[in-house]
């Protein structure tokens, strides 16, 4: 499969689809059916052979597509193809998240009466009154300690805004699925119907004692500082905000690896990033703690600087900590002669000469998804030493290991150190030749994990 | 396992230990031990051999105890006997429920990159913007329409009263592994840490949207009847208090299964109920649904008559529909002449001169868990023609198949009517010669689920 993300990383084709065809037992159709894919743009990846019959034989191609427009011409090219019936069409995405993403399983086979009344009545009892006798046995006899309420009230679903949370569940289960697969957590999404913050706080706040650590996931800031912040102080266990803390310490692991390649010292960089809300303020936050003196932000109408009084309290205090220089401008003011951009905003908002208006051999990580602020190619022509996009550098490295170092070290919160650490090692463990470590490699969420676990004081 | 099965029903042994023992190589040492255990009025269920080295064996044996106090008499005479050392003791319902009886994982494998893109960004925005453009999607492509929210207070947790939530969370948990094992439900235990009614509601109304259906758990009455209500009122999916309504059913249903074997029709019972709390009320209130004329409730304080003045609102709601003849006294005085007793209270408080009094051949439904009311050869001794007790007639007979039929019928209530089809199923499935259904034999919950799924309207 490597080959095939490859291409998927090459061509940013992210619509993945199986196209079911029967052909005439002809052993030019399939031929013509490749061409049609990608006479169309298209790419092939897989092809399997499903069944042969006399008079006819059933193939699964695979398809990596742009969008669903180049989807639909592909299929309709494809079934224009003479002797070839297409028999479905599979939207891989939706077919993946078809009943949900993720389950709730019993621990326990119940295969006896015995075994029935040992797990619930009366058996359960006894458990019951172990933990109300002693209420840190819990953490054993529970799954409490091993259970994380990843929480949304869906008004920032990745890059699609505030459209609810049933619609955000996906995602919600979507990240319990990683959880459980790369660091078997049980993670459960929780969807919390209000865009009020303060009942938000209050919702979550009741429902916390059942877990272990609380992720919130795609609330919109500014509301989210607050939320987190308050949530942290009045819980006895962590409480994280993924787009925030997430986001940091993927960046500045990514930072470490670029520092290693090119020599640099973090002191050194001097940082442009487009994009002031939730992952551009953690970032900021956490470049400063390590060292970065430099940094400029921007929103949506240009740099964030103590000049500017459209500001609401969160980013008015953000430009009393960045921007030393106070200066005022556009994104274009803001990495000229900077040797970094930080791109956590929207799709192709960078031009060639805003790069090369940037210090010489600048570090680009556009990492707006899907789409980042300026695709690879152009970057790099435009004198970019390093660059990463939001696929490459995804949370997913690091939140599972901070999660699982966290509970086994019955950590009470997540501080800047323990992100710290999780970045240092992600930065550890990138491959000779890479600039970010391997996602699948449990090797990978194994050493964050390890490493944050070891910051716990 | 079912001849031990059946030694655990008769001697009511509700602790399950295994001793690991470590013997001298000598064959007298293990014909010892037994002796030791049955000595004491224990019992030895299975017997495994785990490693025979030169010099010893190793051997571990299963336990059937009364209490704590009988296992710890047992484990110390086994350690006297010559050539016998206990090596470890192991509480099987406690290490049963070691590290939680549930957890949430993935539905599908992430393998690879191309795996992780479609269960998370960028392929799950397709299965998201799917979802807000048409919502009823969400039912199909999250795990929305097969979800569960098992939630408590920790106010009455089984027979142990208002142990706090985190107490109560391995029955929620038990629960839920139920619910995956019987009928293939993915059941969350959410734990509000309140014991104010109105903030319960408005948790769980704020967070509802996540799920197919709402079980509120071992929430104290009277104000799991307001609490249930409320809920119902507001949400649009099935809200059900296993309490109330499980046990309504599961009565219903052995009255159903017992007039079959008596040839009596239920018209003709008349009954005496010990416990008005909330499985008591919705026993009543079912049995009158269901035909039954003649009931008379007691609490602690005697028989809920409409002269009573301290009755809260709810019970003083129950005497106006219940005790049409409207009598006073004690349970005893409530028992005399009736033909049906149902115990929803507390252990040991009938006595076999109450049966005695009773018409001839009364029905004895003594449910109070984990010690009846009275015991089955105290029963059937003073004339009861029917004996069961809360191990038999559980309440997992009945909720899995009803929210398994509430589900696939994308039900918006769970109604009395659902309920009495649930009771009509489970005394038609029951085996020749038997009070109650099978709880192991998957039939019993396709039988509720469908015969629910068919009175959804």
């Amino acid at each position: 499969m490597r080959s095939f993300e490859a291409l998927q990383d090459k061509f940013q084709r992210n619509v993945v689809f199986v196209l079911r065809v029967r052909l005439a037992d002809d052993a030019d159709a399939l031929d013509a059916v490749l061409a049609a894919v990608t006479g169309l743009g298209a790419h092939t990846a897989e092809v399997a052979l499903l069944e042969h019959r006399s008079g006819h034989i059933d193939y699964d191609i695979q398809v990596f597509a742009a969008d669903d427009d180049q989807m639909t011409r592909v299929s309709k090219a494809v079934s224009d193809v003479p002797g070839c019936t297409v028999l479905n069409v599979l939207d891989l995405a939706m077919e993946t998240h078809r009943g949900g993403a993720c389950e709730v399983r019993s621990r326990t086979p119940i295969k006896s009466n015995t075994d029935l009344r040992i797990v619930y009545t009366p058996g359960v009892a006894r458990v019951c009154k172990a933990i109300q006798a002693t209420p840190h046995l819990a953490r054993q006899f529970t799954n409490i300690a091993n259970r994380v309420a990843i929480v949304t009230n869906g008004t920032a679903i990745l890059g699609l805004g505030d459209i609810g949370p049933v619609a955000g569940l996906p995602v919600m289960e979507g990240k319990a699925a990683i959880f459980w697969e790369f660091v078997g957590i049980s993670a459960d999404p929780v969807l919390v119907d209000t865009r009020d913050a303060d009942e938000f706080i209050n919702v979550v706040e009741k429902i916390a004692c059942g877990y272990g650590a609380i992720q919130i996931e795609d609330v919109a800031a500014p509301e989210c500082f607050r939320i987190t912040r308050q949530l942290d102080q009045r819980l006895p266990i962590p409480v994280f905000h993924d787009d925030q803390h997430g986001t940091a310490t993927v960046v500045l692991g990514g930072l470490y690896s670029a520092m290693r390649k090119t020599g640099r010292k973090i002191g050194e960089l001097r940082c442009a990033i487009s994009g002031a809300g939730a992952a551009g303020t953690a970032v900021a936050d956490l470049l400063i703690h390590a060292g970065i003196a430099d940094i400029v932000l921007c929103d949506s109408k240009g740099i964030v600087s103590r000049n500017r009084t459209d500001l609401n309290p969160e980013k008015r205090a953000l430009a009393e900590r960045t921007n030393a220089e106070n200066i005022s401008g556009s994104l274009a003011d803001a990495m000229k002669g900077r040797n970094l951009f930080l791109g956590l905003s929207r799709p192709n908002i960078v031009s060639r000469e805003m790069v090369q208006a940037m210090a010489p051999k600048p570090i680009v990580l556009a990492l707006a998804n899907p789409v980042s602020e300026i695709a690879r190619d152009d970057a790099l022509a435009a004198g970019a030493a390093i660059y990463a996009d939001g696929r490459m550098m995804n949370n997913a490295l690091a939140y599972p290991g901070i999660f699982r170092g966290a509970l086994d070290a019955n950590a009470s919160s997540i501080t800047t150190d323990m992100l710290m650490a999780a970045a240092d090692a992600l930065a550890a463990a990138v491959p000779k030749g890479q600039l970010m470590p391997e996602m699948m490699d449990p090797n990978t969420h194994r050493a964050v994990a390890e490493a944050v676990r070891n910051a716990v004081k």
